[in-house]
């Protein structure tokens, strides 16, 4: 990639210098452009001050022919990038209709007043080729100067992201020519990248030089990409899926899905298949488990409802668990969650509910039942399943794996359904 | 906070411009570096080719008194910070006889040959003043150039962060006359940047030249950081608690905490003082609200559990929605969300509910109930308040947008129910 595109990725703001946010945007940013082929040379992050700005904006033009900005797009006095971008570029300030018309739009449509400062929002450097923010009031502008490409963009990540990908990332690739890099993502769950590595060792090897592979762990699962670079997007979707063909046999009981799924949406697309509703009862989860599920649109269709009982009351009351076994054997046991997950199917009438319970941390940790100690259950019409998970001591981890590994256990059991 | 001590952090890997991993060195080297006085002027990553490298170390020698560069000390071919930093002062590699025996040490107590590649990790350039690393083979070190200190560590946080914390930060502190620099951050939600931003303007623009005010927003809430540099830090507190007092009744409704605060964390805390159990009630947000309410460590002395309700059967039989109220009103209405907040206090027996109900989106919108019509509702003791949100049409935002909406209308009703 030695003669390809160069970027520069800039970041504007005194709270990132200052180490007070945390900047996700330049990573977010520079895998997108080596995703189509656009090589970050430098990343840099300066303050709202006009001259640090400018120094970083002359510094860029010598280095890349891409130069991408984030920040300072806010309508309050600190921002200050849009007045820098005009003196950068010696050009005025001008309104832009489209972007008022939109601005505007956005305040009725939340039924709030539109002051000044929101209006400016809407004024642009002269020579900025408006890229339409759908989702929010900060522009996204496109500059073409001295043989350069400029980009600013808001610092929201949710709005910067939504701007890259649906108008700035398509104008790059019909702008230069990148060669043609292609990706497949084989998403596993329920085994560990080591693991995962020893099983497909010898394919890996065996793998051409122009298709690399990426481990990309995350909570509870670990991401396969695949990437080819070539000429031809036809030969190498082929290649690809020839690829995923060899591998696939080493792995099936792990793979989920592939590139955009989520263990969510795979779950949803089986329940639809197999008409099944689904109800959770959650404890050390605490709606974790249920917010992941309502994620996906049209979940209602399938997803009837959760009964979160974080006391032991609404656990009697709402779920029928025994208080005798809640004395005998406590809230995190065998015998209370699979109480759980088959009360909740009954208490909201569903084909199948899935429960946790368990010791999410910091606190609440005994000898035989340390923090960490989570049970989960799925509960379909024919059988119910448990499992026991020995986590660690980090409360938001808990939780996020404990989800995790339940929905693959729910996946696994309607899967297993479906085939048997 | 012009004429304090400029720093420029430097980071040198590959991995980190293509986004193959997050860098979180960056951050944090440059908190630490703020809480002592040292402003960080520049952040940049470079790739591990000398050219790029050499490039940055010249344009950081002019702008900062402080260079901080991380990665590339490892024993591989592809680290070349050592033999790059050589050509940057023009001197030689000299092998370090204390590294030498630490590096030996370290491999004979784990039992391990030591190869050459591991031995050259003890060779430094000439000018080096070496800082011993206790926590791995790559040597710390610094360099006093051309009345510039640089200083060069190991990319592996854990490493990098002992060697600041132990050795750096107390030399920076000891070699630099550095000015006291104090932040205090007001937390607000619940009102927008720019209707914050005219509330406060008289205030803002009163502020001291050594006062600094920054707008941090985020989803539903805007952070207020104060940032006050000078000599004594009593005197910057005492200022930074009137400039807070000052501004306070201008906007005391929004506030909900300061500095390291979570609109959760604040809600528990008045739960706690008042003795108040919680329950809630969700439709649209599916388990969002309960899960960043579970999120606080302790959360279960006062939070019972949650009714996740999306189908309207769970409404009904469950929370004691009545079904005409559904039939002539809809799930979608203030009828609907009061019983809910009502129901859920009565079922799960609690001194407060909260409840969401509403069209996240995408699908799912009605011409007089367009996606992001969504009603919110607090349920105490004495009355039921009840708000209804026109957002935007995704989803995500939707969901995290009334979230924190619900989150600041409960903790508006418990904070009056305390001072009323």
């Amino acid at each position: 990639m030695t003669n390809s595109i160069r970027a520069e990725v800039v970041t504007i703001g005194d709270e990132i210098l200052f180490g007070q946010i945390t900047d996700t945007n330049t990573q977010w940013i520079s895998t997108e452009l080596t995703n189509i082929g656009i090589r970050t040379v430098r990343k840099s992050s300066v303050g709202d001050q006009t001259e640090a700005i400018l120094q970083i904006l002359h510094e860029a033009h010598q280095r890349a022919d891409v130069i991408i900005i984030t920040g300072g797009l806010g309508p309050t006095k600190d921002d200050i990038t849009k007045k820098t971008l005009c003196t950068y570029f010696s050009v005025e300030l001008v309104r832009n209709q489209t972007a008022l018309a939109l601005v505007t739009q956005f305040f009725e449509k939340r039924g709030r007043e539109m002051t000044d400062l929101n209006r400016g929002q809407a004024d642009l450097p002269a020579n900025a080729v408006y890229m339409q923010n759908d989702w929010g009031t900060a522009p996204g502008m496109w500059f073409d100067y001295e043989g350069r490409v400029y980009v600013s963009l808001p610092g929201v990540p949710f709005e910067m992201k939504h701007l890259m990908a649906n108008r700035i990332l398509p104008k790059l690739r019909a702008s230069f020519e990148t060669p043609v890099i292609k990706h497949k993502m084989i998403l596993t769950a329920g085994i560990g990248e080591s693991f995962l590595a020893e099983r497909i060792e010898t394919w890996e090897d065996a793998l051409p030089p122009h298709i690399r592979l990426a481990y990309l762990p995350s909570f509870g699962g670990v991401r396969l990409r695949l990437t080819a670079t070539g000429q031809d997007e036809a030969v190498l979707d082929r290649e690809l899926a020839e690829q995923v063909e060899n591998v696939l046999p080493l792995i099936e009981k792990n793979v989920y899905g592939y590139d955009d799924d989520t263990l969510e949406s795979v779950i949803g697309y089986l329940l639809l298949r197999q008409n099944l509703t689904l109800a959770t009862a959650e404890s050390c989860t605490g709606g974790f488990v249920a917010s992941r599920i309502t994620s996906v649109p049209g979940s209602s269709a399938y997803f009837w409802g959760s009964i979160i009982a974080y006391s032991n009351d609404v656990k009697v009351n709402q779920l029928g668990v025994k208080p005798e076994t809640l004395e005998q054997f406590g809230a995190v046991s065998e015998e209370t969650i699979r109480q759980m997950a088959e009360g909740v199917r009954k208490t909201l009438g569903t084909d199948v509910g899935i429960a946790t319970s368990g010791i999410a941390g910091p606190d609440g940790g005994t000898p035989d039942k340390p923090v960490g100690t989570i049970w989960i259950a799925c509960a379909i019409p024919d059988r119910t399943v448990t499992r026991l998970l020995k986590l660690g001591q980090y409360r938001d981890q808990n939780i996020q794996l404990t989800t995790t590994y339940l929905l693959n256990l729910l996946r696994e059991t309607i899967s297993e359904n479906v085939n048997g």
